[in-house]
């Protein structure tokens, strides 16, 4: 996989020295998602990793769920004009018994036939859409100390990013601490929905005693996957926005922002937090 | 407007110890945008200039280039079940003349109808589609030294940025300097399109000597934008992608990165900028 990074010349500039040498670039390229032969969406993303992303987007949108939902997926090979391959073209083929919610091209999208549109319509959505809603029993119980570590392994983890300063990132993490799977990506909703999507092709969904990091902020569409993945914890190195600590609170989803040194807040679910342990050591 | 930021209630760990506290947090809503009655596109973002917003949106996507092809830009009232307006959807009318292209629901899609989707078609989409193509004669011309500064002023003047945390932010300068306008939104995307829109609905496009800077990475989206609104200089914090940088070299667009302190990184049409005197001074 070449196409993870690109190279090319730069002019630097440096407190007003300038010199020219050759850099290496984030690859970005579009990829166009088909469901059962039909175009349905196109992403901008870090080449790699294609099927899982594909796979994990279907998941966010409520299409897949689980390994046997997935018949298999192609590269759409030799439909360009001089027959060859761009890879940038999947086909996501499902089971015959999957049932195909109505779904736009849109990302994000459940509810647009009707005007009402607020973040109400969208939190009821995903509550109604997800066959996975978070239910880990016992709840997942994870030391703060334990969630302070995991941006600094998360940063160590990053290989792509070292080399471009390019990527958002996005690993999860057991309830013990354990790193199980890191993706990079221009888009940080790609980076998680590669995760969710290497999840359900091995058969590991729900996530439901996992813990979802990622490196900038949390928005609604971020808690949406986790939820739809049915995974418990969403911790985020940077700030959440309302709607997503609105989806949280009504999902039962625990959302962590501010994730620096030893200090974060805690937006929902504080139940899997050992606080009381915590306080008293202050 | 005071849905730009909401509160919530937030458990905050600093060290091991445990407050409760309110704190807010940036909005995040949906906004449905309509083209002469017909949903078009839904994103999610920041309320407020939803205007602009969904002007700079269109001017994105090839239908809108100045004043005079917008005839109005309605809420859709009243279409709820309770009869009551969310303000997240706006209706965009064209004048009579404008041609509506090809455009499909997705953002960044043009070339959906054949399977050859690759980077080069999405830079030929873009430069086949703009009408403002970057023409500035004579060349802008830009002192690196003053686009050094230029991050810390963008810092200076975002005003919900300081109470969140939780903002992309994206201004435009003129050639000189000067703070042109500023906007923030959960996406760098909806940021631009807001600076966008504004300047069309102000008959200011094409942008042909001004500096658009963006507070993350310049992905090939917002250098779309750029070239779409005729802006030179396309200036960001942090890192571009390698389609960026190819779309910022077929184009003629100026693209920096890296932009902190007195360093940065140019990686298209250094032409613009005084190298040489900078070089002497070192």
């Amino acid at each position: 996989m070449g196409r993870v990074t690109e190279r090319r010349k730069v002019i630097r500039i440096r407190d007003g020295a300038v010199s020219s040498r050759p850099d290496t670039l984030v690859a970005e390229e579009p990829l166009e998602i088909r469901l059962n032969g039909k175009p349905l969406a196109i992403t901008m993303r870090t080449p790699g990793d294609d099927f899982a992303l594909a796979t994990g987007f279907l998941v966010s949108e409520g299409v897949l769920a689980q390994q046997s939902d997935l018949q298999n997926i192609v590269y759409c090979a030799g439909a360009t004009v001089d027959g060859s391959n761009t890879y940038n073209v999947v086909d996501v083929k499902t089971a015959p018994d999957v049932v195909i919610p109505d779904i736009t091209l849109e990302r994000n999208v459940y509810t647009t036939s009707s005007c009402g549109l607020c973040g109400k319509a969208s939190l009821d959505a995903v509550r109604t859409t997800t066959r996975w809603p978070v239910s880990d029993t016992p709840p997942v119980r994870i030391d703060p100390d334990l969630l302070a570590d995991l941006p600094d392994r998360l940063r160590a983890a990053q290989r792509v990013f070292d080399r471009t300063g390019g990527l958002h990132a996005a690993a999860l993490f057991t309830e013990h601490g354990e790193l199980l799977d890191i993706r990079e990506d221009v888009g940080r909703h790609n980076a998680v929905d590669k995760l969710i999507g290497r999840a359900l092709q091995q058969g590991d969904l729900p996530l439901s005693r996992v813990v979802l990091l990622v490196s900038g902020r949390a928005s609604f569409e971020l808690a949406q996957k986790a939820v739809m993945a049915g995974i418990p914890v969403l911790a985020a190195v940077s700030a959440p926005s309302s709607l997503a600590v609105d989806l949280a609170a009504e999902t039962g989803l625990t959302l962590i922002g501010f994730l620096r040194g030893r200090s974060m807040n805690v937006y929902a679910g504080e139940h899997r937090l050992t606080l009381a342990a915590t306080a008293s050591q202050s």
